[in-house]
């Protein structure tokens, strides 16, 4: 954990650097897996799972049994908590619906734009040590209030061809149509070309290894649309000397624990309150499971000290971090000033992990300073809106010299025709 | 121009496909100069404009004077045309803002999202036999609308060293910051990096050839978001015996004369109007003014007849055309039903031309299919969705067993404890 005072504007960039990883190595075997699910479809897909997952599978869908089985082995405290988890993203995301007013932009010119589901999408849910369930919440959840017809999910199986039952069970909890046994790139191909099982989607949500994320940047490029490009997961807390040690030091270890390239940051006016965490990591982490993880992600965190609240807003501003937490006095004025940033988090009684499980915002985020351009997942990633245009015979008389003129000067003609002939 | 009746529903993929672009060979260059530009800055892309545009520029910048001469050679008839295209378009945009309310998904757990204006974005504006003028309109406008702070615009100077004065008047007119005399790959790199005279931007925007396009999507992998990928233009045209023939083949033609891959396809019920098309396209074409490009373009344009207007729809559906007109009785009816169309034209008096220029709406759509999943550029393209949470001390009390047994349930033991630190 390195300590910075006041570091010049010029270093604030190379300061806010995301630890470097190198995805060149990465191109060939994604591109010789894509290629063979293109042409093989379902036999190269068993053949990977068989190589890659151990799994020698026979139907690569999940069964209406195994779907049944997986809700008796789910406790019911945890379906209770994955119920109100559910209620609140619903509720949270189906706030987002709104309907845009019909605009006449010239008399008899009626201008509109409408939401229109993508019809089908592919939501991924990576495997390893533990089943990430609350994934399936975040990206199944807004495609069925959005209206998506074909929700199609993969993960990959264990080595006796099972997928965890809390997956499967909040899957069907939250209106998924089709549970696929495949993991990794060959998940990746399978639904942006389709298989003989598996359906050809229109867009593929969700996080995954760095082969699961080449493999999604390499599909985007021709076939597929994605949810955004991502890299590992961070967090940024704004803190002053009112801030609670313990609960930042929580909250910078709940991001460290999600994997060693994690990253936390803390942007301070106090330096007592950054010798202060110093020492609450210590004893946080002495105690923490995980903890080669989060000593590994703690060497590349940093504490920032600055002069004054308005450097901090600029310098995590520039960071554009995926979570920030904003643990100060005047927090809302804070927060009004954020211009980059994934999800924010306000005031003493709201961490992270709030926003990765239940408080209904999603959780997959713009990460590595993609928030400067890129919304998290919200609704509108699962609509496309298609303008709309109807033009009266007055209308057109009234916008045609316009048309003709612009036209005209484009070069284009046949544009121009297009007009007059509807004048005549 | 073929003619194919009642297809059955398994050709409908294949009769559907796109022209073939093979940018495998594309690679190789693209690369080369997007890696002399993150090197060399700008000296690299002086070396590039002398090469590929044949310019000795010393400023890459057009300068304050440049643009006021540039007004003086634009002719008042167009700079009025200019005018009420703007006004349209910023109506039609500036009606697209919209506020979210806050929602309270659990007592004391407050959640909202609120849309900031990308910092910066690029404008990429082709060169080419004529000015693309109302490009930049469509790009510009809608970024001034969201509040862009730095609009840069990029768009390749003559041999000369000059921009075409109307290009020049029309981003002056719609609020660009900077212009510069960059075309090509190199453009894309200055935008996507940042030079010493250019600014690095976020999100670039805008139509180019096959090497532009390679360099956007290369540079979307690791720098900076794009609006879409994008391939040759293309319109369909839905009519029934009610359409006029005429105006039909206009739009047909107004689509062909971009290029010599664009495609114009037609869906009807009516055999005696698929015969009236064929001999009007002739009498239209000999008029016609890009004769070479209509004729290459016409060779790959269909006109398909289907028993009834439910599989009509359903084709237009499955091709997911860019432009899509609808001129047959009951046409708002028909219009209801469209799932995947980028821009639709409405009725007998609203030609694709009128959303190419003045109408209001973009004319920046997604071609290929790509409108499954894509919608055209609209002010939302230059904004970010940022979710904020605020949770009050009696909220995460309601809300915490939820969280900690999701989170017990993942393993990931420090986002539980972020929450149960905060309710001591």
């Amino acid at each position: 954990m390195q300590i910075i005072s006041n570091p010049s504007r010029e270093t604030w960039a190379s300061l806010l650097e995301r630890p470097h990883i190198n995805s060149q190595n990465l191109t060939a075997i994604v591109d010789e897996v894509l290629c063979r699910i293109r042409q093989e479809g379902d036999n190269a897909v068993r053949a990977y799972e068989l190589q890659f997952d151990k799994a020698n599978l026979t139907d690569l869908q999940v069964s209406e049994a195994e779907i049944k089985e997986a809700e008796a082995l789910v406790s019911d405290e945890l379906k209770k908590a994955l119920q109100i988890a559910k209620e609140n993203i619903a509720t949270f995301h189906a706030a987002q619906k709104h309907t845009l007013p019909k605009v006449e932009t010239t008399q008899g010119v009626t201008c509109w734009q409408k939401a229109v589901p993508i019809e089908k999408v592919g939501l991924y849910v990576p495997g390893g040590t533990a089943p990430l369930f609350s994934t399936v919440l975040m990206l199944a959840i807004p495609a069925q209030i959005a209206g998506c017809q074909e929700i199609v999910l993969c993960t990959p199986p264990n080595a006796e061809g099972k997928i965890n039952p809390i997956i499967l069970y909040a899957a069907q909890l939250s209106g998924v149509s089709k549970v696929f046994k495949i993991g990794g790139i060959q998940a990746i191909g399978a639904m942006a070309y389709g298989t003989e099982s598996v359906p050809k989607v229109y867009k593929i949500f969700g996080p995954g290894n760095q082969y699961v994320m080449a493999a999604k940047q390499q599909v985007s490029l021709h076939d597929v649309a994605i949810d955004m490009p991502a890299g590992p997961s961070e967090v940024a807390i704004i803190a002053d000397e009112t801030a609670k040690v313990g609960s930042v030091v929580a909250d910078m270890l709940s991001q460290a624990e999600h994997g060693k390239d994690s990253q936390s940051i803390v942007f301070t006016t106090s330096p007592a309150l950054a010798q202060a965490l110093v020492a609450e990591i210590d004893a946080q982490v002495a105690v923490a499971p995980r903890k080669d993880f989060i000593k590994c992600s703690l060497e590349h965190s940093k504490i920032f000290i600055l002069d004054n609240m308005d450097d901090v807003v600029a310098m995590s501003n520039e960071y554009a971090p995926e979570h920030l937490i904003i643990m100060c006095k005047d927090y809302a004025s804070v927060a009004e000033q954020i211009t980059n940033a994934g999800s924010v988090f306000m005031g003493y009684y709201t961490p992270e992990s709030a926003g990765d499980y239940a408080s209904g915002t999603n959780h997959t985020l713009p990460t590595s300073g993609y928030a400067k351009a890129y919304s998290g997942v919200n609704l509108d990633s699962y609509l496309k809106k298609i303008t709309f245009q109807e033009i009266t015979q007055q209308g057109i008389q009234k916008l045609a010299d316009t048309i003709e003129i612009m036209a005209e000067n484009e070069q284009l003609m046949a544009h121009k025709f297009a007009v007059s002939i509807r004048k005549q």
